[in-house]
């Protein structure tokens, strides 16, 4: 069966994203750089449709990141848009005309929205859970892998159902001081095993596979 | 002048002890597995008196964390004893008669003890905080190193005040759901850069080196 995966970038002190995300600072304060080792790679800027290139030992890591990935599930804070009903003329997310995912995304939600195309992205709003999320996803990847893509609160809630067959965290040196936080409610049954850490400029991308929780 | 460390093994969700600390589970729940890394190393088993070999890329983090320093900075959880006054035997804590540290080692506490001596350690008694303690390891160390070994709360104590100037993080696959963080209440204003990792079984090696935080 195809995999579930978790690619996400932390600060040193484990957050996806720093204190107090509004819409102005998604990524909350301090947060905004937590990306830069990613922005400057030639693996990165292709998909996003930006020119200029840094090869490094990051580039490899991402396009096996990038690859074999056939859905992405991502949280209502990921896509954009404030809480509550979407309303009549609702906004089509933080990602423009042209999104960078150029497959199927499952957007947690609260609230039911029409489907919703973005030149060769749909996203298609799941209010009935994660575990509903993950069906759809599978069955639209045909096969391939799918990637849960944030915030953390999505990737905990997947982590914490044991749903997680491999993880990736580029931890950054930077200290958030607070915020999002990765493994939030998560564990301690939960089974890791280290697969490999690769040293990159300004990042160190540390992969574990996980084992489901073994309950009685 | 000679610079202040830190070499802590954390868990992947951040922790240096899991929920729970007590006389009984020391480094709290699941927390008996954070060294599991270390304690086959000859680095490791060689000062701690232990028999048995094993080599790999951790030995040489390991003789590098150990090499020039020249005194030990810890909490009075790490040293041993619960809270409150010492009494009149008091405990001579968790490391038996011939402690691994072999070296001037002084413990942070709210309460006043006599200078302890067991075979080559010295436990010197500190209750005027954090630099005070310092200040008096710098002494006794002569030009070597002072490292800061824990727990959580000490070297988090060290950490926001801007004094530690390297910080390695032996990160292990393991996720406690909860426990000692490290990094609990430092930052954001404090400034890592990444040194180096490295991959070994079971375990990555992240350091760091700190610039003092910039305070207007």
């Amino acid at each position: 069966m195809s995999s579930v995966r978790v690619h996400i970038t932390v600060s040193a002190d484990g957050c996806v994203a720093g204190p107090n995300q509004s819409e102005e600072n998604p990524l909350g304060e301090g947060g905004g750089s937590l990306h830069d080792w990613a922005f400057a790679l030639r693996a990165f800027r292709e998909p996003h449709g930006m020119e200029g290139v840094e090869v490094n030992a990051s580039n490899a890591v991402v396009e096996e990141a990038l690859a074999n990935v056939g859905a992405e599930i991502m949280g209502r804070g990921k896509f954009g848009g404030g809480p509550g009903p979407w309303g009549d003329a609702p906004w089509p997310g933080w990602w423009g005309e042209d999104p960078p995912f150029h497959m199927p995304v499952f957007v947690l939600t609260h609230h039911e929205r029409e489907r919703l195309t973005l030149s060769d992205t749909t996203f298609t709003f799941v209010t009935d859970g994660i575990e509903s999320a993950l069906e759809q996803a599978r069955t639209a990847a045909a096969g391939k892998d799918v990637t849960v893509g944030g915030g953390a609160d999505v990737i905990n809630q997947y982590l914490a159902a044991g749903l997680v067959d491999e993880l990736e965290l580029h931890i950054v040196p930077l200290v958030l001081g607070g915020g999002a936080r990765l493994f939030e409610g998560v564990g301690p049954d939960l089974t890791l095993a280290q697969v490999r850490a690769v040293e990159a400029p300004g990042v160190t991308h540390l992969k574990y596979r996980l084992a489901p929780p073994t309950r009685p």
